[in-house]
């Protein structure tokens, strides 16, 4: 066990960082976790980021939640490195959960669902807030100053028209060229995966007309979930050098 | 919907393939999927493989379960392409099923869990049992002809001394170098990821000493789980041209 003193500072989100000298209360899973899985006592450093990049030092002023911190001194938001987006259909069952938090981990910048042809993401109450939080977590345990933006279902079309120009497409198909051929684009790549049912035909036409470029993430067919993750994993680990910044 | 006859037979795992002319009762989760996924009926096409490479075509005999096959015809394994190796240590909490659920899709051939110094799998009952169900189930999924083994957990030098020679290793570890700086070895990769709690150094060491190189597959710090299956996904990815036989 390294000492309290030696130990790196627990790392945290909070909506907006303040001013050197200004206290700030935690969100509520953050001061839980400061307070029941840090065990932090009054004094101790912390770090904290907004999710969009800034980065606070700090010192745990209340110890108990609402774990209350004051702010000592903010560094703003780096240029980012490399980023990617995921576009991605409904898989079975609840394994929207686990893709959330494994793209968050990955540093995938933007998650946005799809409602495609063969399969809707439906109206699950409270999904956008429960994938927020596994965003939040995620960006802990990485220690990432940048945390991934979940967005609302919205259709194929609409998504794509709405996509930055100038990004690497990809959509992930098991008889496109595979994955190793390719490294992923330095500044923006977006991924496509279609609902455990698939894209339909019209949908691939049009993925296929708007530049996206068939990439194969395995020799065997991969679930929804599985696709979406395999696909960040090879855009993580294309990225050389392109580090994204994060705190150490 | 395509019609019956156009669909592509249900895809399923048997021990032992049996000869041409025999007939065999499915496993039972086999049987369930069969005749309540796939609701198969008498006389429907029907593809088996025994996880060792084995392919056979068979028809449908009996179609409620336990459901009865009659073996048509039974191709031998053929050589099989380039494999990989998983040696992890626990994850937290169940992250376990998804784990191994994620490396049978992604196609990789053993995965030996790691009793490491700072933590150890313990000895849930069941687990290796349900961990080969669901190796069955993404086998199904995946129409792959070799199924994910699982081993017993077994300390870390135990398991590096019963190594292949000849493999590429590697060990997850965010201070090695870009995952994107390598590629994974033609016949045999061999992957080790330590549990939540990390390598303690000593292992870290050993794995030095006995070849592993260390492989950053992310900009941030990910979980055992998801280093183990982004490294099975940047194996994976970088398999070019040496696809392992599978079913269409």
């Amino acid at each position: 066990m390294r000492s309290r003193a030696e130990a790196t500072p627990s790392f945290v989100w909070v909506e907006s960082l303040g001013d050197p000298g200004s206290t700030i209360a935690l969100p509520r899973d953050e001061s839980h976790y400061v307070a029941r899985v840090c065990r932090a006592r009054a004094g101790d450093a912390i770090s904290l980021t907004d999710g969009r990049g800034g980065l606070a030092t700090a010192r745990v002023v209340k110890p108990a939640p609402p774990v209350v911190v004051e702010i000592l001194e903010v560094q703003a938001a780096p240029a980012r490195g490399g980023t990617s987006w995921l576009l991605c259909g409904a898989p079975e069952g609840r394994r929207d959960d686990w893709l959330v938090e494994k793209l968050a981990e990955l540093g995938v910048a933007v998650f946005q669902p799809i409602d495609a042809a063969r399969s809707s993401w439906g109206t699950a109450a409270g999904r956008i807030e429960r994938w927020e939080r596994l965003a939040t977590a995620a960006l802990r345990q990485s220690r990432r100053r940048y945390r991934l933006e979940v967005r609302a279902p919205v259709p194929l079309e609409a998504a794509v028209a709405a996509l930055p120009a100038g990004a690497g497409r990809w959509v992930a198909d098991p008889s496109g060229r595979p994955a190793g051929e390719f490294r992923p684009d330095p500044t923006l790549a977006i991924g496509a995966v279609g609902p455990a049912e698939g894209f339909d035909p019209r949908e691939v036409s049009h993925l296929m007309d708007q530049g996206f470029r068939p990439i194969a993430l395995s020799d065997g067919r991969l679930r929804a979930e599985t696709a979406a993750v395999a696909w960040a994993a090879w855009w993580s680990a294309g990225r050389i050098g392109a580090s994204e910044a994060r705190a150490s």
